[in-house]
């Protein structure tokens, strides 16, 4: 195992050290804990959007705190949910009065520990509200989920709804806008190679050198099928072809489209991909408001991509359009 | 060899393809060349900033042409400068008639193709000047380089000298700030795997399972040593303690900070790297007005980091913290 780290038990500490210490115009620790919170957090009269889950993922979820998105991360140790101790000291932390609406991906530990961190807040007084993110659509039920996982369309939910409570939104309408979010996008991946767990040292699963995974989670879960590698125009076909029909576009319709690399992929194969995922969309007669590329959600050192297809409406476009300040996602 | 691309022999044009579908609202190509443009170029009574190289090193420099920064890009194959021809493209298709600059890194090949396509675009009546960055302390001289190399400091001068180009700055003072930036900037890199070259399949070089090679360029060149695997400590610490002396900071001096992940790296080791490096900073004092860590200057799947420290004085903050619209660097 090569990695860049110290200790393998201290690499979550020293990671949110690392980026409090690179970004301190956007975020703060909150001391003794794996929070990370906005600079001046909490606002008073705004809602306060918290998210988190595993570690192993950056920049989610701490690259995207910052003014416009959201107020808390909460990181576990490296693809294990933090505990609801933690979850609540997110909460609490950046409570400005309005509540906080928590954002958890798909798996069973996040929404269990996210569940009862908000039993425990809202026993406190904090007023809670929640919403799952389930977009990928490569399987239903996982090694780790039940339903639909959680991965990269997370962060559309983090920008839009972290705009929406930016402008004043109370919680019941960010809420509402996280849930048009969730119901509007949908992704899928493809690893090409497996990522090391830090810990053991060891790979988190198996690939022969002339096979990728399609559909595969963002811990390495196994998706639709082992295949033989293919072309990139392949890949982007397939990937486009699962994510597409599940959001019945229309010539009217626009989306955002996002193509996340998933740790080890270079940044010129991305652009490969991303060319005959527009063309593709272009001759079906989508409209692409706008596409992002580069490491929003990733698995460690995990080679391969995923495709984010977010259909939009002139609500959802001026949320996406708004400014963000967070580090990973500035606008 | 796993990589998501179609035919190695197009990977250039179908990533110049990708990477200009994904973001028209910035960017254009010239037809018919390996020109990557402003969407607007050529600006009218603007100085034009002209950049590029080998490609490989995405999202360098594609990634970086948009309002307040590049004017235009030049792709050369994959770590092979592009023509002559080709760069004289770039030229005359920005050329606002106030002036071009060239910002070269200094590989021999680059500057000798660069230099000669700026004697060509003078003999069209075109005014042209040149700038060559070489901020890689590692090594004077190298496999493809007379002095020092180039690398991801060049991206400092592109934001700062298309500030000042954007501000409304002269051919000769936009050219100044681009020496001045050259002039305090400095970096090194450190590689823990090789990059992969699409048309051979093979490492560019070799590297034990236990070995770092410090000093590393960014096509693979022998650095200063390879040596056993360190901790991101002792690495950090090796990083800092080579490219400080080089900039005689003070307790009243600021700089920035740029962690840059060479393709592969997750970014919770570079988090982690930073996490020392900046610790080290504090210690002697010096200011950080602004950190950067991410993807700007990689080879291609090569896992590893480079730091890159600018000085700063007051025009040079004003410059770096105006707005930028290029896809790769927002502000």
């Amino acid at each position: 195992m090569k990695k860049l780290i110290n200790d393998p038990n201290q690499v979550v500490t020293e990671m949110l050290e690392g980026i409090v210490s690179a970004y301190p115009e956007s975020m703060k620790r909150v001391e003794g804990t794996t929070c990370i919170v906005r600079k001046d957090a909490p606002v008073k009269d705004k809602v306060a959007l918290v998210s988190g889950g595993g570690s192993g993922h950056e920049p989610a979820h701490a690259g995207f705190v910052g003014q416009g998105m959201l107020d808390a991360a909460v990181a576990g140790e490296v693809f294990t949910s933090p505990t609801p101790d933690q979850v609540l000291e997110g909460i609490k932390a950046v409570d400005g009065g309005e509540g906080v609406l928590l954002v958890i991906k798909n798996y069973t530990g996040d929404v269990m520990n996210f569940e009862m961190a908000a039993e425990l807040a809202e026993a406190e007084g904090i007023n809670v509200e929640k919403v799952v993110v389930n977009d990928d659509v490569a399987v239903e039920d996982s090694s780790f989920t039940t339903g639909r996982r959680g991965v990269a369309g997370t962060v559309f939910v983090h920008k839009l709804a972290g705009a929406k409570a930016e402008a004043g939104g109370s919680l019941l309408e960010v809420k509402e806008v996280a849930e048009k979010v969730i119901a509007n996008v949908r992704s899928m991946g493809v690893a090409l190679s497996p990522c090391i767990m830090p810990t053991s040292g060891e790979p988190g699963f198996e690939l022969a050198e002339d096979e990728v995974e399609m559909g595969v989670g963002i811990h390495g879960e196994p998706g639709i099928e082992k295949k033989k590698l293919v072309t990139a125009n392949e890949i982007a076909k397939e990937l486009t072809e699962k994510v597409l029909p599940e959001l019945e576009l229309d010539r009217s319709v626009e989306v955002a489209v996002m193509v996340n690399g998933m740790g080890a992929t270079p940044e010129m194969e991305l652009y490969v991909v991303n060319r005959k995922i527009q063309a593709i969309l272009s001759e079906k007669g989508v409209q692409v408001h706008e596409t992002f590329i580069g490491e929003y959600m990733t698995s460690l050192e995990m080679a391969g991509c995923s495709l984010t297809v977010l259909k939009l409406d002139d609500e959802l476009k001026e949320l996406l359009d708004s400014r963000s300040k967070a580090p990973a996602f500035r606008k």
